[in-house]
Protein backbone atom coordinates (compact mmCIF):
# COMPACT_ATOMS: atom_id res chain seq x y z
CA UNK A 1 0.00 0.00 0.00
CA UNK A 2 1.55 3.42 -1.02
CA UNK A 3 1.37 6.34 1.14
CA UNK A 4 -1.03 8.20 -0.48
CA UNK A 5 -3.70 5.40 -0.22
CA UNK A 6 -3.69 5.60 3.37
CA UNK A 7 -6.93 6.72 5.88
CA UNK A 8 -6.03 10.43 6.93
CA UNK A 9 -3.53 10.22 10.07
CA UNK A 10 -3.25 6.68 9.86
CA UNK A 11 1.04 5.99 9.59
CA UNK A 12 2.79 3.53 7.98
CA UNK A 13 6.83 3.53 9.25
CA UNK A 14 9.41 1.25 8.18
CA UNK A 15 11.70 -0.37 11.00
CA UNK A 16 15.32 -1.78 11.14
CA UNK A 17 15.82 -5.08 11.88
CA UNK A 18 19.70 -5.67 12.66
CA UNK A 19 19.99 -9.68 12.15
CA UNK A 20 23.26 -11.51 13.36
CA UNK A 21 23.78 -15.32 13.77
CA UNK A 22 22.68 -15.44 17.62
CA UNK A 23 19.80 -13.72 17.36
CA UNK A 24 18.42 -10.20 16.24
CA UNK A 25 17.68 -6.62 17.04
CA UNK A 26 14.04 -4.83 15.61
CA UNK A 27 13.91 -1.53 16.76
CA UNK A 28 10.39 -0.44 17.43
CA UNK A 29 9.80 2.69 18.83
CA UNK A 30 11.82 6.00 20.20
CA UNK A 31 10.27 9.06 21.64
CA UNK A 32 11.10 11.32 18.50
CA UNK A 33 9.48 8.80 15.70
CA UNK A 34 6.82 10.18 13.50
CA UNK A 35 3.16 9.14 15.14
CA UNK A 36 4.84 9.29 18.86
CA UNK A 37 2.43 11.28 21.15
CA UNK A 38 3.59 10.69 24.10
CA UNK A 39 3.87 7.18 26.33
CA UNK A 40 1.29 5.79 28.72
CA UNK A 41 1.29 1.80 28.40
CA UNK A 42 2.47 -0.81 26.15
CA UNK A 43 1.30 -4.14 26.50
CA UNK A 44 1.19 -7.43 24.26
CA UNK A 45 -1.45 -8.85 22.61
CA UNK A 46 -1.45 -12.51 20.83
CA UNK A 47 -4.37 -13.64 18.19
CA UNK A 48 -4.76 -16.96 17.56
CA UNK A 49 -4.31 -18.34 13.67
CA UNK A 50 -7.72 -17.83 12.03
CA UNK A 51 -9.28 -15.94 15.00
CA UNK A 52 -10.63 -12.54 13.79
CA UNK A 53 -10.93 -9.65 16.66
CA UNK A 54 -14.13 -7.62 15.50
CA UNK A 55 -14.01 -4.05 15.07
CA UNK A 56 -12.81 -1.76 17.87
CA UNK A 57 -12.69 2.19 18.06
CA UNK A 58 -10.77 4.25 20.72
CA UNK A 59 -12.06 7.17 20.98
CA UNK A 60 -9.25 9.00 22.79
CA UNK A 61 -6.53 6.86 22.41
CA UNK A 62 -3.85 6.45 19.30
CA UNK A 63 -2.15 3.05 18.59
CA UNK A 64 1.30 2.43 17.73
CA UNK A 65 1.49 -1.20 16.58
CA UNK A 66 4.09 -3.34 15.41
CA UNK A 67 3.83 -7.37 15.15
CA UNK A 68 7.40 -8.90 16.09
CA UNK A 69 6.22 -12.78 15.60
CA UNK A 70 3.76 -14.34 13.48
CA UNK A 71 1.75 -12.40 10.94
CA UNK A 72 -1.32 -10.61 11.73
CA UNK A 73 -4.14 -8.52 8.77
CA UNK A 74 -5.43 -5.54 10.29
CA UNK A 75 -8.23 -3.88 8.87
CA UNK A 76 -8.94 -0.35 9.37
CA UNK A 77 -12.10 1.87 8.26
CA UNK A 78 -12.48 5.54 8.18
CA UNK A 79 -16.13 6.35 9.62
CA UNK A 80 -14.99 10.09 10.40
CA UNK A 81 -17.67 11.93 8.22
CA UNK A 82 -14.81 14.77 8.39
CA UNK A 83 -12.30 13.17 6.61
CA UNK A 84 -10.97 13.14 3.52
CA UNK A 85 -10.56 9.56 3.72
CA UNK A 86 -14.54 8.70 5.09
CA UNK A 87 -15.79 5.48 4.12
CA UNK A 88 -12.12 3.85 3.24
CA UNK A 89 -10.94 0.46 4.31
CA UNK A 90 -6.97 0.11 4.49
CA UNK A 91 -5.76 -3.32 5.05
CA UNK A 92 -2.14 -4.04 5.91
CA UNK A 93 -0.36 -7.56 6.51
CA UNK A 94 2.35 -7.05 9.72
CA UNK A 95 5.13 -9.46 10.50
CA UNK A 96 8.69 -9.33 10.93
CA UNK A 97 9.10 -10.19 7.48
CA UNK A 98 7.12 -7.09 6.80
CA UNK A 99 8.16 -5.03 9.54
CA UNK A 100 6.33 -2.25 10.22
CA UNK A 101 5.19 0.11 12.74
CA UNK A 102 1.33 0.71 12.36
CA UNK A 103 0.18 4.33 13.71
CA UNK A 104 -3.84 4.58 13.91
CA UNK A 105 -5.43 7.73 15.42
CA UNK A 106 -8.23 7.78 17.83
CA UNK A 107 -11.81 7.35 15.82
CA UNK A 108 -10.52 5.00 13.20
CA UNK A 109 -11.96 1.63 13.43
CA UNK A 110 -9.99 -1.34 13.23
CA UNK A 111 -10.51 -5.28 13.26
CA UNK A 112 -7.43 -7.91 12.72
CA UNK A 113 -7.10 -11.75 12.17
CA UNK A 114 -4.13 -13.92 13.32
CA UNK A 115 -2.95 -15.43 10.09
CA UNK A 116 0.19 -17.49 11.74
CA UNK A 117 0.63 -20.09 13.86
CA UNK A 118 1.77 -17.76 17.07
CA UNK A 119 1.11 -13.96 16.54
CA UNK A 120 1.79 -10.98 18.70
CA UNK A 121 1.65 -7.59 18.60
CA UNK A 122 2.54 -4.78 20.73
CA UNK A 123 1.02 -1.18 21.19
CA UNK A 124 2.01 1.68 22.78
CA UNK A 125 -0.26 3.84 23.46
CA UNK A 126 -0.74 8.07 24.86
CA UNK A 127 -3.44 6.84 27.40
CA UNK A 128 -3.67 4.09 29.32
CA UNK A 129 -6.59 1.43 29.30
CA UNK A 130 -9.63 2.74 29.49
CA UNK A 131 -13.29 1.01 29.00
CA UNK A 132 -14.91 3.80 28.39
CA UNK A 133 -13.01 5.23 25.17
CA UNK A 134 -13.49 2.03 23.49
CA UNK A 135 -16.67 1.73 21.19
CA UNK A 136 -17.10 -2.10 19.72
CA UNK A 137 -19.07 -3.70 16.65
CA UNK A 138 -19.05 -7.40 15.63
CA UNK A 139 -17.38 -8.23 12.49
CA UNK A 140 -20.43 -7.90 10.38
CA UNK A 141 -20.93 -4.05 11.49
CA UNK A 142 -18.38 -3.24 8.58
CA UNK A 143 -18.51 -5.50 5.72
CA UNK A 144 -14.96 -6.64 4.65
CA UNK A 145 -14.25 -9.96 3.13
CA UNK A 146 -11.36 -10.88 5.47
CA UNK B 1 14.02 -15.30 44.26
CA UNK B 2 12.70 -13.50 46.94
CA UNK B 3 12.59 -9.83 46.61
CA UNK B 4 15.32 -9.28 49.39
CA UNK B 5 18.56 -11.43 47.45
CA UNK B 6 18.40 -8.75 44.79
CA UNK B 7 20.56 -6.90 43.47
CA UNK B 8 20.84 -3.47 44.99
CA UNK B 9 18.16 -1.45 42.23
CA UNK B 10 17.15 -4.59 40.47
CA UNK B 11 13.19 -5.27 40.75
CA UNK B 12 11.13 -7.64 39.77
CA UNK B 13 7.54 -7.19 39.15
CA UNK B 14 4.52 -9.57 38.38
CA UNK B 15 2.67 -8.30 35.24
CA UNK B 16 -1.22 -9.66 34.36
CA UNK B 17 -2.09 -12.04 31.83
CA UNK B 18 -5.67 -11.73 30.57
CA UNK B 19 -6.59 -15.22 28.72
CA UNK B 20 -8.88 -15.76 26.35
CA UNK B 21 -10.27 -18.54 23.57
CA UNK B 22 -8.95 -15.63 21.10
CA UNK B 23 -5.78 -15.22 22.55
CA UNK B 24 -4.32 -13.05 25.71
CA UNK B 25 -3.42 -9.75 27.06
CA UNK B 26 0.18 -9.10 28.47
CA UNK B 27 0.58 -6.50 30.05
CA UNK B 28 4.03 -4.77 30.35
CA UNK B 29 4.57 -1.17 31.27
CA UNK B 30 2.52 1.66 32.32
CA UNK B 31 3.87 5.35 32.71
CA UNK B 32 3.59 5.19 36.58
CA UNK B 33 4.82 1.57 36.88
CA UNK B 34 7.33 1.18 39.57
CA UNK B 35 10.79 0.92 37.68
CA UNK B 36 9.88 3.61 34.81
CA UNK B 37 11.54 6.56 34.65
CA UNK B 38 11.32 8.08 31.21
CA UNK B 39 10.29 6.84 27.80
CA UNK B 40 13.04 7.22 25.32
CA UNK B 41 13.19 3.76 23.50
CA UNK B 42 11.46 0.02 22.85
CA UNK B 43 13.11 -2.52 20.98
CA UNK B 44 13.11 -6.14 20.63
CA UNK B 45 15.55 -8.09 20.94
CA UNK B 46 15.73 -12.57 19.92
CA UNK B 47 18.48 -15.15 20.82
CA UNK B 48 18.44 -18.19 19.63
CA UNK B 49 18.15 -21.42 21.42
CA UNK B 50 21.29 -22.30 23.36
CA UNK B 51 22.96 -19.02 22.62
CA UNK B 52 24.34 -16.77 25.35
CA UNK B 53 25.26 -12.72 24.86
CA UNK B 54 27.66 -12.51 27.37
CA UNK B 55 28.22 -9.46 29.60
CA UNK B 56 27.66 -5.98 28.89
CA UNK B 57 27.23 -3.16 31.53
CA UNK B 58 24.87 0.01 30.73
CA UNK B 59 26.77 3.25 32.46
CA UNK B 60 23.66 5.62 32.08
CA UNK B 61 20.60 3.52 30.68
CA UNK B 62 18.23 1.55 32.82
CA UNK B 63 16.79 -1.58 31.37
CA UNK B 64 12.56 -2.41 31.58
CA UNK B 65 12.89 -6.15 29.94
CA UNK B 66 9.87 -8.77 29.70
CA UNK B 67 10.09 -12.06 27.54
CA UNK B 68 5.99 -12.50 25.82
CA UNK B 69 7.91 -15.28 23.61
CA UNK B 70 9.88 -18.36 24.82
CA UNK B 71 12.53 -18.44 27.58
CA UNK B 72 15.58 -16.35 28.44
CA UNK B 73 17.52 -16.90 31.41
CA UNK B 74 19.19 -13.88 32.70
CA UNK B 75 22.41 -13.25 34.84
CA UNK B 76 23.11 -10.30 36.47
CA UNK B 77 26.28 -9.52 38.30
CA UNK B 78 26.87 -6.50 40.64
CA UNK B 79 30.24 -5.21 40.13
CA UNK B 80 29.75 -1.44 42.10
CA UNK B 81 32.08 -1.42 45.09
CA UNK B 82 29.39 0.89 46.59
CA UNK B 83 26.43 -1.21 46.51
CA UNK B 84 25.43 -2.93 49.08
CA UNK B 85 25.32 -6.56 47.30
CA UNK B 86 28.57 -5.75 45.82
CA UNK B 87 29.92 -9.21 44.47
CA UNK B 88 26.13 -10.92 44.17
CA UNK B 89 24.85 -12.70 40.91
CA UNK B 90 21.17 -13.08 40.31
CA UNK B 91 19.49 -15.68 37.87
CA UNK B 92 16.74 -14.97 36.07
CA UNK B 93 14.17 -16.64 33.80
CA UNK B 94 11.14 -14.99 32.29
CA UNK B 95 9.62 -16.62 29.66
CA UNK B 96 5.34 -15.82 29.07
CA UNK B 97 4.79 -18.56 31.75
CA UNK B 98 6.81 -16.75 34.71
CA UNK B 99 5.41 -13.15 33.63
CA UNK B 100 7.38 -10.19 35.11
CA UNK B 101 9.24 -7.44 34.19
CA UNK B 102 12.72 -7.18 35.20
CA UNK B 103 14.33 -3.56 35.77
CA UNK B 104 17.58 -3.42 35.55
CA UNK B 105 19.66 -0.18 37.15
CA UNK B 106 22.40 1.34 35.33
CA UNK B 107 26.22 -0.16 36.36
CA UNK B 108 24.52 -3.91 36.68
CA UNK B 109 26.13 -5.87 34.17
CA UNK B 110 23.59 -8.86 32.41
CA UNK B 111 24.43 -11.59 30.45
CA UNK B 112 21.58 -13.86 28.95
CA UNK B 113 20.83 -17.19 27.20
CA UNK B 114 17.74 -18.63 25.00
CA UNK B 115 16.68 -21.43 26.38
CA UNK B 116 13.46 -21.96 24.04
CA UNK B 117 13.16 -22.38 20.59
CA UNK B 118 12.07 -18.94 19.75
CA UNK B 119 12.74 -16.36 22.43
CA UNK B 120 12.33 -12.58 22.27
CA UNK B 121 12.68 -9.62 25.02
CA UNK B 122 11.64 -6.65 24.54
CA UNK B 123 13.11 -3.66 26.66
CA UNK B 124 11.64 -0.24 27.37
CA UNK B 125 15.18 2.31 27.85
CA UNK B 126 15.08 5.65 29.33
CA UNK B 127 17.86 6.12 27.18
CA UNK B 128 17.95 5.85 23.34
CA UNK B 129 20.57 3.38 22.31
CA UNK B 130 24.41 4.99 22.47
CA UNK B 131 26.95 2.53 21.90
CA UNK B 132 29.65 4.77 24.05
CA UNK B 133 27.60 3.71 27.26
CA UNK B 134 27.87 0.15 27.03
CA UNK B 135 30.46 -1.70 28.26
CA UNK B 136 31.45 -5.49 27.18
CA UNK B 137 33.21 -8.35 28.51
CA UNK B 138 33.68 -11.74 27.25
CA UNK B 139 31.79 -14.55 28.67
CA UNK B 140 34.34 -15.73 30.97
CA UNK B 141 34.85 -12.49 32.85
CA UNK B 142 32.77 -12.68 35.46
CA UNK B 143 32.66 -16.62 36.16
CA UNK B 144 29.20 -18.25 36.33
CA UNK B 145 27.63 -21.78 35.15
CA UNK B 146 25.47 -20.92 32.99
Amino acid sequence: MDQRSLIEGVILTSLMKIESPEGCVLRYLRDNDVGFNQFKESYFSTVNKDVIKPWKRHMKMSLNIAVPVGEIKFVLYDNRPTSSTYGSFNQIILSPENYLRLTVPADVWMAFKGQGNYNLLINTADLVHDPDEVERKNLSYFKYDF
